[in-house]
């Protein structure tokens, strides 16, 4: 269960008020690279955790509930941002800075572009759980697959594209609070990278290859799984680290296929009377 | 540009045809850790990349075409399971096969659990692109970050996903054909994941954290970069690699530190009163 | 059974086409809050209606058909406001308007920005079942429960957040046909609201409560169910309505609980051989 | 920020296992009246709030607080009610169960069953963001408007389906841990319901209406305003509280007015040459 | 403008309530080949209706109009379906029918099966805006777009599609009400199909080819805008109707192109410094 | 099985990088009228395809396999029209460029409009799977009926909508290199809308109809198959085609009806005790 304090994970704060950067913000609350995944995916990996020990239960909760206080930050930092959109025509001075802006300013661009956002209309300027183009987070984003490996290289993927997404808001703003802000949530996301690293060191590394290392591995294919398909008409392929040597996991050598097709044409049964075909498609 | 063989991939054959299974199935095609996922994957990848060099691109292109042959695989087994599911009522035997079934057969069961998917009433008893509980794929599911690390290890976690599902779907059935197709796809997951932990290694490994490494690490909260943030009421913890020692990136040491507010209880500007907002928000 | 008539409920000019408002106007349509959702909320929960009288179906069919006039309302706007959009770059006076524009005028913006709009590129200047954002409605947001005391607060809910949009777009505009046909829309919202608050009413208004009342309180948590939950930890709350005195449904006394677990730490079963878990999760 | 005890919020038992059942309670955790959507959607309202006061702030984040608690409640009993259902068809007993159980059993069914489930395939038989269809959660049911009043009647709301979804899971089960867990749960749902009854209360009652209250009703079109739209073809109409009288607000009366239309046949411009249209609708 | 009659379009009865029909039938209300679809098509197609007459705005809204019509008849034959579902364990027979039912009924199966739908756990035993698998109907395919040759070809492909599905339906059911119901709607789907080709033809059958016939072919290019492209890596092609002689609209001959790339290998710019990209990618 | 060849199907240039055309084109990759839609529909109806010879299937597997070229061309002109957006504020030029532009260029208001699009905050300037409103593509969308004759027109009306997209983007850009691409897409969606109907006609022409033909037109209702149902509450309707004169399909004579309820009003059953209904729903 949980508990709350009304304070900030850390100070979030707005100099200069700008809608436009309120709806980039948006992807990192509801976009796929956001904080409402990360925080979710961490919850549902660890309630569904079922390693003999609930020693990764505990560390996930610690993180998920860490992450709720980074949606939090952003939903006020969005809120900020949106303090000086008009709602109104009649709002003062809406039509003299646009002449204003253009000459120079910023400020007016961004209101009227704000008015069409969601954020506005929906929300009466505050943060909600969609992404940079108002498209609502769908929670199949969320990956607990039952499996620790995979789970934890799902969360290195989420962290890096999260990370990413942070430091291209980072380049994106020369707003000192919001910088200050993502300065430290991208401090996070390195920690939250090396940290599913971490597990995956302490499971055994490459131990953990393939996932899931509990299949056996003499029930899969043991002639195509180790070999790179080449599926170029001019049989060219790019040479690299993955066409020779030992394999990764190193339980196999890296070799070229160049594809082709190992099955016959695939014939269907005919449609059947019953079936809703036309009549050509069941021989009548 | 592409072009086909019409012939498969690898053969699929199904001794005998099972509705149910086809379902399952099903998730592979078009669920979050299924094939079109990885494919359209790496085609989004591939389309975009923009190293100094085509060579990622080239790779990236060899596997997403040979992923279309797996979508094809699977959509081809859906149909051949679906081959003896009833369409109407009037069909010999189903009611007839109810009672046998129950007493030793199994298709009855399956046939009539059929009647009630999209499989047939949408397709005609053919795949669809969606999951095993007929949900569509939503093509957010594509990542391709721009980051090639990122997307290297958003490709490890999906074929790490994507081989989890295909040993289940091979545990869960004891038809020689589908078994037969499944080893075959699950030593393609095997290879995959080994490709792009490839990919990681000849781009340097570790170098390449923090992802983005681009981005200076002196521009982010140095305070908050390697340490757990432990976040239970009572102080307690679970130690692991994670806790202490060098970080895996080998820039830093593992530390934790007890969470606490670092910000100040949030204060928005009150609503304005041209906001929609009740009265009392206004302060009228 | 429904019949038309092809003119319009209630007059629709639009003084000066603005594509940007023909945008802000689809959330009325395709949003959330919007008439789509209203319209086929009310015509659903006539459709499943079980009340021992047919009563409440009749009136609600006489509020969902009033609302299929109230989509064709708003549709027939956003046409209107998207008659001057350009469609080609060849059209008069585009490039020329920009610099006029941006020294006084509004027109050209208004005109590149309709641009990249779906209501151009798909409809060929036309409504779409879309939100201010372009979202596609989704029907999952038809509340029709089976139990009308939570379908009329539904309602409310539903004319409320509607009502709040309404008078959003009202003050974003100085169209006086927009602001006419605002005015209307915004008056029906205010009868809607009254209507489902005169059902609750009518069937009994706080005896309605808890919903559903047919479910004895005797089996549910009587040490729980008036009791405000604290979950601050340094134990602070805010004092309310909610904190003291006799429950709004007269069955009950307001208190405080400071929250704590009352369950112990759960403990799943370990995962098994066959469920595609790593090794270690199974304990091998 | 938050903080976590890994114990439960309340205790959760399983005496019987019931794959069938963990699908159902997928609708408490991911369907639109489930605790995923009160949970986020309190925390939003919060996040956002604007009154000129924190007061409601800090209610909402308490009870947003306890509402992750019931979604872990319900996560850990969708995990064990799946902990018998079978992964493989290798597993002991299934085959002969299935005979035992037709004849009065009732596992085997169960476990067939839910073989074809995401919470299998996807998630290694654990609970999932999900409804009882297997419709991943989307966040678009988050309403946080803005307007304190319609937010909390959009609570009631939500917390009504809640309890109506709550009470036909207690009906659905004869496991008494799962009677257990819902008796609490359904209590906490009527002091939720009571909880936002009560802002409405302390905020003046129906002085809040109609929402927003701060929007002018000399603004809106009085002669339609408090009037029941008779929309039958012969002219018939339900009377009701909606039809006479004062309205709930007092600021009307209600009357009945047989609709007709009040506006033109709309003539929307024809379409233009450059707008890809066929020739006979250019007028070519 | 709209109204309504209390009275269904046709009768709607059912025998032997059936839930599992009744989810069938939901892929008539809520699929993508369903009546909420054609319905809200038409309704859309209309109110956007550009051509220099309201002509076919006029015709599309007696059809659309019909149609609400067809979806309440199917609402209520869900909910007549689902009146024998049992809601809860305690319900008489339900056990003891489980034996029965596999002995030669048919009910007690369709009843457990009916308890994790959410027809009932959201609806109350009603029908819902959702498919047979429980997937709420989204509005992107609302095909509206502007140009009445493609719309008339999305609708007789809805006609299509629909009509096929209310065959499937009638063959998978023995219900004699519900064959009615079923043979009527098969009936006006035959007529609206002609419908729609119907006024193709009087819009100039092949003059309106191709679609949009008010692009200029000049402006397309003519080398490529007549020949079928074959993509086989040996070369080979199926010939038929499309292979050789007149095209369809008589402007051109088909012939058969062996495809190969008419374009250079992509060379994208290299990422940048400040994109967020890895360090390789940007050449440090 | 597939092959790639790492060169184009048609050269793409971009004369002039713009960032808010690079969004209009998403359209064509992600929208519903977009060229993943076709690609895949053609595969999934290739790859169901039940008909007695697989000569369609082979058909269908030709042109499903250029199309992938198609959406491949259509990324390399997003990522091509991104060039020159900016990533961060920093970079050279941007703020001078506002200034610049309004007097006179173009880039600068599309530099800053393409801040806030995901392509750039989660794809690093690169195509995604979503369309011109950055809502991703959703598979439900792909329609492969299992009826060839109801997929044709489908794939009619999906190369109609294509068409019609891609002369507005023509008509919407005047870069050289983006036009000449176009022409060239719209080339080849006219012969594609050639090719299904010449499968139409290869099939039979309207022997195909009504759709499905397989389906007995004696057991559809014959007093309600060819006539048009009039439902305007005056009685007027539009005469054309459809009023009168044979069908379509020559089976017929299309009449007009007067639309009237040929059926009662329904009455469903009570809510039952235990259904989560009120207690006045129940009669209590």
């Amino acid at each position: 269960m949980y508990f709350h304090d009304k304070r900030l994970q850390y100070p979030v704060t707005v100099d200069t008020p700008n809608p436009q950067f309120a709806r980039m913000l948006q992807q990192a609350i509801g976009g796929v690279e956001g904080e409402i995944r990360v925080c979710m995916q961490y919850f549902f990996q660890a309630w569904g955790n079922r390693a003999p020990t609930t020693k990764y239960r505990d560390m996930l909760l610690h993180t998920a509930t860490e992450e709720i206080g980074h949606i939090e930050m952003l939903a006020t930092a969005v809120a900020l941002n949106l303090e000086t959109a008009p709602a109104s025509v009649q709002e003062e001075g809406v039509m003299d800075s646009v002449v204003h802006t253009v000459m120079g300013g910023g400020n007016a661009k961004h209101a009227i572009e704000g008015m069409i956002h969601k954020n506005l209309l929906s929300a009466g300027m505050a943060a909600m759980p969609i992404d940079s183009d108002g498209v609502p987070f769908d929670m199949s984003h969320i990956y607990a697959s039952g499996n620790i490996g995979a789970d934890m290289y799902a969360n290195v993927a989420a962290e890096s594209t999260g990370r990413v997404l942070a430091t291209r808001l980072f380049n994106a703003t020369d707003d000192e609070g919001m910088k200050k802000m993502l300065h430290y949530m991208i401090a996070r996301d390195t920690m939250h990278q090396q940290q599913w690293l971490a597990v995956i060191e302490e499971l055994g590394g490459t131990e953990n290859l393939p996932i899931p290392n509990s299949f056996p591995q003499s029930s899969e294919d043991q002639a195509n799984n180790y070999n790179f398909y080449a599926t170029a008409v001019d049989g060219s392929y790019p040479e690299g680290r993955w066409t020779q040597g030992p394999s990764i996991d190193g339980k196999g050598e890296f070799t070229v296929f160049q594809n082709q097709p190992l099955g016959p044409e695939p014939v269907l049964g005919a449609a059947r009377p019953d079936s809703g075909a036309q009549k050509k498609q069941i021989g009548l």
